[in-house]
C-alpha cells in the first residue's frame, strides 16, 4: 500500500512492510486499512492533513486530536481491536485521550522503527491505539525487541505489570485550556481522587523540568531534525505540503537554527534526564493527556495555537527518554472522555502499566501480575526457601540484602523434612527430604531478582544445593536442600522445627 | 589547584575535586601534579600551549601526542605510575603511543567525567596512562561505575579480561605518514605479525565506517559541539586562546553550522554504529593507534594537517561508542615507540582487555582471567555439570543453549557418586553422593551466563537440585544433584558409567 504520510506528493509505494507491521502480520493480525494524519506527524490536531480532517469519533465538529488521528478514529468506531499510531511529541496519546482509548507508548527504540517515515528520527516511536491496556500489551509481545537492521532499537525489557513504589503528581496544578477548560479541570480533580485510592503513594514533583523539555521540543532544535528528514522534499516540491505543516518544518530550516545551539540544547535535556530519573526512580508521573480539546473550526482559525496547547503534557516524553500509557479518566462533558498518561522511566513499561492496570481496573492483568509474583520463576525474581543463616536476624542475611532479595514471608514446609546440624564451623543446618519420617520444619521466603540467584545459587557450598522445597500449602519453592551423605552423621534436630529454635532465638 | 585547560584566561580554581580525582584520592592516591596539554583538549599534538610545547619522553625534539600530552610524558619519565588524560578523539590513546604507554580509554559514561573542562561534552572520557594494562584496570576498578551528579554517567560493566572471538584488521592497508611512515609501516607488519600468532581467529573488516565516523569528528558538526561549550568564552576573551585552538573552535561557530546539519550527521551517525556493532559483536578492532609521528618544528610548520593525521585511527572512537585499550607494540625507530589500539563495543572493555593482555603477555592479567574461568562465581558465566538430558544430543540440550550456554569439556566425577535411573517420564539420571560406596560418572562442563543461570536453577524439578559436584580432579562445580529419597526406589545404574551408556548412545 502506498505510504504518503497524508502528503500526496511524497506517496511512494514501500517494497517491503514497515518492521512493527511485519511481525504484527507474522503472528497473524490482518491488515484492514491505512489512515488519515497531521501531515509527515507534525501536528497534534488530526486536522493537518489534504485527505481531510479527521473528525472525533464522539463528537465530529471537533478534533480527533493528531498526528496518529485515523487509527485511533478507527479503533474509536470499532472498525480495527488496534491500530497503529507513531509518537514523537505526543501523537500517539493525545488522540488516545480524545477519543476514549488506551494509547500506548513504548520507551524510544523499545519497538522498531525500521519503514516508518521519520518525523524526529531520535525520538520516534511506533504506538498502539486500543480499547483495553490488555490488547495494548498484547501487540507489545508482537512488537517489542530489537531489530539488527533498524539503527534506533534497542532490547527494552518486556513489561510485566508491577506496582509502582509511588505515584508523582506535578507540584503545580495543571493549566487547562479551550472552550472545556473548566470540564477538563474537574475531570483531573476527579482522576486525581481515584488515583489517591488506588493505595499507593502520591509524591509531589516538580513539574519544571518535564515543562523545560517540552518546551525544548518545538521551540528549540528538534524542529531541525524534523527538517533534516524532510527540508530536501519540501524544497524540491514547492506547495506539495500542507501550509501549516510547511511553515513548522521551515522553522527547522538551514540558517535559522544553528549547530552549537543543538549541542547547548542536548547538554541542557541531558541534565533534564538526571533531574528525571532522581525524580521517578520506581515510580510513575501522572499527568492529563490532554489539558483541553477544541472544534475543528477553532484549530482552522489559529492552527498554531491551538496545536501547541495540546502538546503541554505530552511533549517532554520522548526527549526525556519516558514510556507512557495514556488512559481513559471518565469523560470531561458526556462524549468527551478525558484521558491521562502514566509515565515511567526508559525500561520501566512494567510500572507505567501496573499502575494504569491499577487506574483502568484491569483485573485479568493485575491477576496476571499477582500469578507472576506468586511464580517462582518469575521475570521479576523468584522465591527462595533459606533455612538458616540466611534468615532475618542471622549472620547471611546481609548476603541476602546484598542480593537485592526481601523478605516475602515464614511458611513450614510439607511435614516430610528431616533438619539437622551440619558439623560445619560455624554449625549450619541441612534440609533432607524424608517422606517417611519427616516433619514440618519453619523456613523463610524471600525475593531475589534472578539476576542474582544465578551467582547466589552458584556460590551455594557443598554438601547444601539449590532444589525445590515443599511447602505445608502445596506450593514447591525453590529453595536449601542438603546431600544426604553429609546428614548421616549430624545431629538430627527435626524436634526443635527450625533453625532458630536451635539456635535458641525468638 | 587552577584548572586552566592550557588557557591561563580561563584558569579557576574549582570547590571540589573532579568525580574520578575524588575516587582516587579516597582510594589513597596521592596528586603529584597537574600536566601541560593541547588548549581546550582540542588537538593531538601535543603543542598547542601557551604554557610551551610539550616534549616527546624519548625524543624531545619530537611531539609528545596530545591532548593529554603532559599526563603521558610525566609517566613515561617515571613521575607517577599512572596518570589522568581525557579522550574525545584520541587525546588519552596517541600520547600513549608516542611515549610507549597504556592509553586506557573506557566505554562513554563508564567513568565520571563531573568536574572535567568539556571538549564535546557527549563524546568526553576521562583515561589512564600506565605502563601495563594490570596498573590500568586498577585504576578502572577505583574509578568506574555510575556517578548520580553526572548527567552522562552510566553503569557500563567493570572489566574482567576475556579472549574476543576473533581479531579484526582493517581490509585496507593503514596510510602511514610523516618522515617515518616507513619505519611506522614495517613496525605495523611487526605488529600485525605478533596478533596472528596469538591463537585467535584473525578476520578482515570493512575500515570505511570507521574511517566514515572519523570524517565526521572533525569535518561534520561536532566541532559545533565544543563551539557551544567554549564558544562564549572564546567571543568574550579576544587573544586569550591560542590561535590555533581558536581558529579550530571557530570553524564550528554560529551560522557556520546549520542544526539540520547536526541532525543529519547523527542519523548518519546512528547507521554506523549499527554497522560497527555488526562488524564487532564478541571481537576486537585492531589500528596503529597513531600512522606516524612528527617533529615539533613540523608541526609548527603546519598545525592542521600534522593534527589531522594524528588522529587518522582515533576519531572514530567515541562517536562510535567504543572502548580501547592503547598498548605498547615495538618500535618504529629507536626511540620511537610504536603502539596498536584494541578497540571493543560499548561495555564490552573484557575483549579489549583480554586482548591486549594476550598481546602484551600480562600474565598476570592472564592468569587472573584463567583463574576467573576456572572459579564457578566468574562474572563472566558458571561451570555446571549435567549429567543427564541437557548434555549434548540429549532433548535439553536446547535448553542449554538457549541459556547462552557452551559446551566446555566432558569431565568424572571423583568416585563418591552414585548414578541411579529415576521413574520420570521421560526417565532421568539422579546423581548421589555417596562416599563410602560410590564410583565415577562421567558427566558434561558447560559454561552458563550468570544472568541467565538464576532462571535455569530456579526451574530445576524435584527431586533435582543444583550443588556442588566434585569432580575427579579435585575441582567442585555446581551442577546437578539429586535428593536421596527419590534415589531410593530407583534403578541403580552406577555400574554404567554415564547417562550417555545408559541410553545406549556412543
Amino acid at each position: 500500500m502506498p505510504t504518503t504520510a497524508a502528503c500526496p506528493a511524497f506517496a511512494r509505494v514501500p517494497d517491503k512492510h514497515a518492521a512493527a507491521v511485519r511481525r504484527l502480520i507474522d503472528a497473524g493480525a490482518i491488515p484492514l486499512g491505512k489512515t488519515n494524519m497531521d501531515q509527515f506527524a507534525t501536528g497534534l490536531v488530526g486536522t493537518r492533513s489534504p485527505y481531510g480532517e479527521t473528525k472525533n469519533a464522539l463528537r465530529p465538529a471537533w478534533i480527533s486530536g493528531g498526528s496518529s488521528s485515523g487509527s485511533a478514529v478507527a479503533v474509536a468506531l470499532g472498525h480495527a481491536p488496534f491500530a497503529l499510531g507513531t509518537d514523537t511529541a505526543g501523537s500517539g496519546r493525545v488522540p488516545a485521550a480524545l477519543n476514549g482509548l488506551v494509547g500506548y507508548k513504548p520507551s524510544v527504540g523499545a519497538w522498531p522503527v525500521r519503514g516508518v517515515v521519520p518525523a524526529c528520527a531520535s525520538l520516534d516511536c511506533v504506538t498502539a491505539f486500543t480499547h483495553t491496556l490488555e490488547d495494548a500489551l498484547l501487540v507489545d509481545s508482537v512488537v517489542r525487541g530489537p531489530d539488527p537492521d533498524d539503527p534506533w532499537s534497542k532490547d527494552v525489557p518486556a513489561p510485566h505489570p508491577a506496582l509502582p513504589d509511588s505515584i508523582c503528581l506535578p507540584d503545580e496544578p495543571p493549566a487547562f485550556f479551550g472552550p472545556l477548560a473548566k470540564s477538563y479541570e474537574s475531570a483531573w480533580h476527579e482522576a486525581v481522587r481515584r488515583l489517591k485510592r488506588l493505595g499507593l503513594p502520591i509524591r509531589r514533583v516538580a513539574f519544571r523540568p518535564f515543562a523545560e523539555a517540552a518546551a525544548l521540543l518545538y521551540d528549540g532544535p528538534w524542529v531541525a531534525e524534523r527538517w533534516a528528514s524532510l527540508g530536501s522534499f519540501v524544497e524540491a516540491r514547492p506547495g506539495a505540503a500542507h501550509p501549516v505543516t510547511e511553515r513548522i518544518l521551515r522553522t527547522g530550516a538551514g540558517a535559522r537554527r544553528t549547530a552549537d545551539a543543538v549541542f547547548r540544547a542536548m547538554h541542557r535535556l541531558q541534565q533534564l534526564r538526571l533531574e528525571t530519573r532522581r525524580l521517578l526512580e520506581n515510580a510513575v508521573l501522572v499527568l492529563p493527556t490532554a489539558g483541553g480539546t477544541y472544534a475543528r473550526d477553532q484549530v482552522r482559525n489559529d492552527p498554531f495555537e491551538t496545536n501547541r496547547n495540546m502538546g503541554r503534557y505530552t511533549n517532554h516524553c520522548n526527549l526525556l527518554d519516558l514510556c507512557a500509557v495514556a488512559a481513559p479518566a471518565g469523560e470531561a462533558q458526556p462524549g468527551f472522555p478525558f484521558g491521562v498518561t502514566f509515565f515511567a522511566l526508559s525500561g520501566r513499561e512494567s510500572l507505567a502499566v501496573g499502575a494504569a492496570a491499577l487506574f483502568l481496573g484491569e483485573q485479568a492483568l493485575l491477576d496476571a501480575a499477582a500469578a507472576k509474583a506468586a511464580n517462582p520463576a518469575a521475570p521479576d525474581g523468584t522465591l527462595v526457601a533459606v533455612c538458616g543463616l540466611h534468615m532475618r536476624g542471622f549472620p547471611l542475611e546481609a548476603e541476602m540484602r546484598a542480593c537485592g532479595a526481601a523478605f516475602v514471608e515464614e511458611a513450614d514446609t510439607a511435614p516430610v523434612y528431616r533438619l539437622v546440624k551440619l558439623p560445619t564451623e560455624p554449625p549450619k543446618p541441612g534440609l533432607v527430604k524424608c517422606p517417611q519420617n519427616g516433619a514440618s520444619i519453619r523456613v523463610e521466603l524471600w525475593r531475589m531478582p534472578l539476576s542474582a540467584f544465578g551467582r547466589f545459587a552458584a556460590s551455594v557450598p557443598a554438601p547444601l544445593g539449590i532444589g525445590k522445597l515443599e511447602l505445608a500449602d502445596g506450593r514447591e519453592v525453590p529453595g536449601f536442600i542438603c546431600e544426604s551423605y553429609a546428614a548421616d552423621g549430624a545431629e538430627d534436630i527435626t524436634a526443635l522445627g527450625s533453625w532458630r529454635r536451635a539456635a535458641g532465638r525468638p
